[in-house]
């Protein structure tokens, strides 16, 4: 059991129960109000269950997916929620992955403006990545998290078995954000992680605690993304396009998956514009490759997905804004790439040999 | 001209002109976002205008009126932003009165987690209340201002010359805050103001600086409304039901025209609550009529504007939360009253004599 204390919350790593139960009894909120989808509501409330039973409580459930991550969802929370009688001594806890954390702690940091809440983080990805930090959000206009805030939850609780509860590609989404940490931060890591051949052999709990830390040192340092918190955003300007553009069509792909393949572009943008040597990039390309497949991208593609980038939060003054890696395990925020350069990459990434 | 800052920005009292511009020109935004109503669009952005020919600017224009702080309005603001380009250096100005500041406001701080924005009131309800104190937000499922968030301006510009677009029952709209600003902080001014026979002699100037002080005094104390800023409710629980109902009847009340009514139920509560003197509540509740003329409230209402004020966000674990006046000039915070008093309140209201 680890706690680790971040800008006034704790985040708690290890089994739920303890440290659950030692916050709710240090407060004293009237009622307690759990976000969860239909698959946490079966999966994972059960363990959360007898740890309420001192307390009033309700839940709201949303359908699961990122294609809910919306205005409408959250229409239909905060109406659930007024129905339910949450006022501002209430705690919401956001039971689930990515999209119930983004989207249960922008409708409780909105609802009455603001009631308190905790995150609960159920898949690897939102274990590693999306629980910390305090982004919170909702798509909009097709495009992702493009409505949201900055703020923090009251605390964070990871419980590594809840990824017991995980389809295989679950996993394999989060541990995109795990190579991520490792490429921008901790050379030694990625030489660790690049070894892995297939993902039935992971111990996940051995690689969340070092990529939780990287992320936390990061957010720390700065919370409200004015600099180096961008670092996180390696592989996420093309991904995030990807995730978007993938969204409507008839295949859509898992956040961690449209990353691995922002990834493999941005790596490529790496080589071209910072000098990242010939062999990290195909290194880094056949690893991804190697754990995520060949998505299906075509040249008619790259017109939508460049608009979908002049569109990112992260853009300034109108230029398309990466990080970027000059050799694994560091990183440059702020580059740009001239649409033509980011063209490159997607056909770099389109003529990699599938498997 | 005057300037008083307040948590790290400025309000500006005065002619737009010279303030707004020292304003921009020690930023560097990249682009400026007007957001307005069909009524300021023609009446206020004139003046506007001249102070943005430096700037690449555009406007996002919205229908007038309370009955369209809704969500669905906020959606199309995010759309237009984001067909405008706009990003994190961007500024939203918000030109108009309450609507415009809260759901401008709002739309700002959580478009791509938070773009910059100013309040230029238009309103005289605006200009001594609501631009102010950083409380944003809109309506939702029939209760006022549910969803929002508390998030201050870079800077706000208090015009008075805007007053002059303003139809008369907008003006007495403004006027009701700042009674009530005189009845919980000012006996002084109360005994001035309640000497007032009709609006047409009032000079608006010389009480808009008064009312703004008693607000930021109370508003520094308190931002986030943990207790003192709870005072500037008075006359608001009833206030809100009655304008939250009257919204969806034939007959809609402005805010000021609500809390009007809600100050005459409140001062009841008072007196039977905390001894107001009942010399006091007749004269409030005559010098408030003679204004205000008198709502035609029926017995058939009562149960729904209960409904509305036990859903009213100042609640705390269900009670209805009142502040009260023991006596003018001076208030109570957290004052509960049950269902049986608040009904006599507004069977006092109605017993009235009317105009």
């Amino acid at each position: 059991m680890d706690i680790i204390t971040i800008n006034e919350y704790d985040i708690n790593l290890g089994p739920l129960g303890g440290p659950m139960s030692r916050f709710l009894k240090s407060k004293a909120y009237s009622r307690l109000c759990i976000i969860a989808d239909e698959n946490t509501e079966a999966l994972c409330l059960p363990r959360l269950e007898p740890l309420l039973e001192a307390y009033e409580w309700t839940t709201v459930v949303v359908p699961p997916g990122e294609q809910h991550k919306k205005l409408e969802t959250c229409a239909s929370i905060w109406k659930q929620m007024m129905d339910a009688r949450i006022d501002r001594q209430s705690l919401l806890i956001n039971l689930g992955g990515g999209v119930i954390g983004d989207m249960g702690g922008f409708c409780a940091s909105t609802f009455k403006r603001g009631v308190d809440f905790v995150q609960v983080p159920t898949t690897l990805l939102s274990q590693v990545d999306a629980s910390i930090g305090g982004k919170l959000g909702i798509d909009f206009a097709q495009v992702k998290n493009s409505i949201g805030l900055f703020c923090d939850p009251q605390a964070v609780f990871i419980d590594p078995a809840f990824l017991d509860t995980l389809p295989r590609e679950e996993l394999r989404s989060g541990f995109a954000e795990i190579i991520k940490h490792s490429l921008i931060a901790d050379e030694e890591q990625w030489r660790t992680i690049r070894k892995i051949e297939a993902l039935d052999a992971v111990d996940w709990p051995s690689l969340i605690g070092p990529s939780l830390s990287i992320k936390q040192d990061i957010v720390k340092e700065d919370p409200l993304e004015q600099g180096l918190r961008k670092a996180l955003n390696f592989g996420h300007t093309i991904g995030h396009a990807i995730e978007s553009f993938a969204l409507n069509s008839a295949e859509p792909l898992l956040h961690g998956e449209a990353v691995a393949v922002g990834m493999v572009c941005e790596a490529f943008l790496s080589s071209r514009l910072l000098g990242l040597p010939a062999e990290d990039l195909e290194t880094i390309s056949h690893f991804l490759l190697r754990i995520y497949g060949h998505y299906p991208l075509e040249e008619r593609h790259f017109d939508p997905l460049l608009q979908l980038m002049k569109n990112d939060k992260k853009n300034e003054g109108g230029k398309i804004n990466f990080s970027l890696l000059p050799a694994p395990g560091s990183v440059k925020v702020n580059c740009t790439a001239e649409p033509s350069h980011i063209e490159d990459s997607l056909l770099y990434y389109k003529g990699l040999p599938g498997r």
